[in-house]
């Protein structure tokens, strides 16, 4: 099986929003070893989707298109498949019950465009839609698939993991050859140094793909390998894996999508340990980033933003002589900011950060992008200094993978240094 | 002039990489009114690059390729524009020489792959490559132009705005029409609901195009026209904006690509109002929201984030009879914490969050996606409850967007119902 992915819609066409549905797709197709031969994005534009639609299914057996299933004038996908497949809309009742239920859970009225939605061609089977009041599509005709859905990222997100990637596993069926992969996420090792570090590829690898994927969090190596025995595959992966830990395993903090917060989560949790922030240069980040698990509240005490200076005096008891001699951007200050939240709270564990964000707030011996990141438990108190880069938005976010990296080691007893 | 833009590269088909180089190329020829029909990913294959070489020429007349100009094995576009032209390559010593510079700026050794790359088709025109080993290629065939870019993004933009822009408007020349373009911002309103207020488009437009841009956050309304006389443009534009904002203005947060959070960040400091957060549900993204403005130190005093019960009655003041009576998620808790952090940080200001953000949580009375938002100032303390959704992620934007946007009304002195 091949694949086509068409995303359609104006504001991607325009460079308004980045097509990150194309990209979820591809990786998610590849996962099932179906390979995408070719994206492509298209306005919402009839004859131009139609000619699309022509092309794709002379070149592959797999056209997934996303987008144009709205409510409003500037949506044509729907009328598109109608007249692709020289079919017709027909109201589907199960539709309709769906877009009643979501607009009663939201205590809004459903509109009479709304109830439209509910109309189908009359070709396709429905992938319902708990999200949004689109439905998705699925059509089977002359040997091969088209699949359609909305372009709101989650509710399509939603419907490949809930209906068509299962769907496609099983009609592409056993018999085929299996990829494996694995997916090892590291944090706080620069993409050059890790590659540094693994040395000869060739003897490390033995034939497994790697793939460094790096991004502003870190760097995701991605191992994949296939063949046709299933317990060889998974030997192999795990060979590679052993070797490649042993060289680089303090920065490896996950395995798969898992995110550092949960890693962090389950760590806390298996001890019995409460945290409580107290966040100046994050904003808020750290604790936002913690209550993103689910069930964070058994072990996420309180967080404090502490944006003042004053603040920081009075809620964290942070010494004024100590801001007055250090600043606020300091290691001591970042020290007495996790023992003053880990005190006041009453939690085991207390995790500061204070830095200078950028754009503006340079000094001289203070540049945009000096970070401290203080941690206090009922053994130790220290810090530990960083330095980011020159944009804001960037040097939060690696400020608060930081925090929690630091957080990880200290929890696993990893020197940070190392 | 049409233009269709291929991206070539495995890693964007396979979704590691998100396509940022099309969505940049497409806005750039948008604002020099050069619509783009169509876009493609294709992966380094010479003969499927060849093949989208052939369908675009047939389609457009402007052809703008990135991507696959590497010096290893798997680039390839440079051999596909050879095969394609029917040309050959030949040494460029200009080529050649911004290579030398390059490699002498970095302290490097030229390498022969790199001096391979000073080869150019012989029927292309060099863009010159300030930034790294790959020359740009500009071809101008039986009417039509083909610009071949590297797929680094920085490498890229810097051509772009040097020279093929540049060209592309003096090709364009004068006399070429002109497209004017307005976004408007709305959020707390479907766009179900935004579209049947609007009522009948036609006559609300009058020429001028609508498009609708749904995210989590709210509905982007992107207004465009075209035609000859600027002036003109911008009044069309005004007076639809007009009768918009007559019918649904009160929704409308902002224009262009402007945050809520720098929205209310600035009616906050042009009022001279400080603010203090108190956040359950949201866990600190309102802070987090909040800081990401530059400069948000001078309105944003402090926040608390008090996820456990025990939080909120100690740092906030909250009357322990009344979470034990209401709950913590009530009109009456949040009230209280918007108070609690008001009074206690001495801001002007308090905003509080509490709510069910799911998966688990819910009880027979209080759903996931139950949310109250509550705000104090000196002369109100008020709440609102919303319903939102089931997913935790999705709950927590909406709610802190939801929670920013109430703000801001109640600093405009908006009704919250309408």
């Amino acid at each position: 099986m091949k694949a086509y992915i068409i995303t359609i819609g104006d504001e991607i066409l325009l460079g308004n929003t980045l097509n990150t549905n194309a990209a979820y797709i591809g990786a998610q197709l590849f996962d099932i070893s179906i390979p995408v031969i070719k994206t492509s994005v298209v306005g919402d534009d009839n004859s131009i989707i139609l000619n699309e639609l022509k092309y794709a299914s002379e070149v592959v057996n797999l056209i997934v298109l996303t987008g144009g299933l709205g409510p409003t004038h500037d949506d044509v996908t729907r009328k598109s498949i109608v007249d692709f497949f020289k079919t017709e809309l027909i109201e589907n009742s199960e539709v309709l019950e769906d877009i009643k239920t979501l607009f009663e859970k939201r205590k809004r009225k459903v509109t009479n465009v709304n109830i439209d939605q509910a109309k189908v061609p009359k070709i396709a089977e429905v992938i319902r839609n708990q999200l949004g009041t689109a439905p998705g599509l699925w059509i089977e005709k002359d040997d091969k698939i088209y699949v359609v859905m909305p372009g709101v990222p989650y509710e399509m997100e939603a419907m490949m993991v809930s209906t068509v990637i299962p769907k496609l596993k099983e009609i592409n069926g056993p018999g085929q050859k299996i990829l494996k992969k694995k997916m090892l996420q590291t944090t706080g090792i620069p993409e050059s140094t890790l590659y540094e570090r693994l040395g000869n590829l060739d003897e490390l690898l033995q034939g497994v793909k790697l793939a460094f994927l790096p991004n502003q969090f870190g760097v995701k190596l991605r191992l994949s390998f296939e063949g046709e025995d299933e317990k060889d595959l998974n030997n192999k992966l795990m060979e590679v894996e052993q070797r490649i830990r042993s060289k680089v395993g303090r920065f490896i903090f996950g395995i798969g999508d898992e995110q550092l917060e949960a890693v962090v989560g389950r760590l806390l949790l298996e001890r019995e340990l409460k945290i409580a922030t107290a966040e100046s240069c994050t904003g808020g980040l750290v604790g936002n980033m913690l209550t993103n698990v689910s069930g964070s509240s058994r072990y996420f005490e309180r967080g404090v933003i502490c944006y003042s200076n004053a603040a920081k005096v009075e809620i964290l008891k942070v010494d004024e002589d100590t801001l007055a001699e250090h600043g606020a951007v300091s290691m001591e200050v970042a020290m007495q900011m996790a023992e003053g939240v880990k005190s006041t709270s009453g939690a085991d564990i207390g995790l500061a950060t204070t830095g200078i964000m950028g754009p503006t707030g340079a000094t001289a011996d203070k540049p945009i992008g000096l970070v401290y990141i203080g941690y206090c438990d009922d053994k130790v108190c220290t810090a530990r200094k960083f330095n980011f880069g020159d944009d804001r938005m960037l040097n939060k976010q690696r400020t608060a993978q930081a925090a929690l990296d630091f957080l990880r080691r200290q929890l696993l007893g990893i020197s940070p240094d190392d």
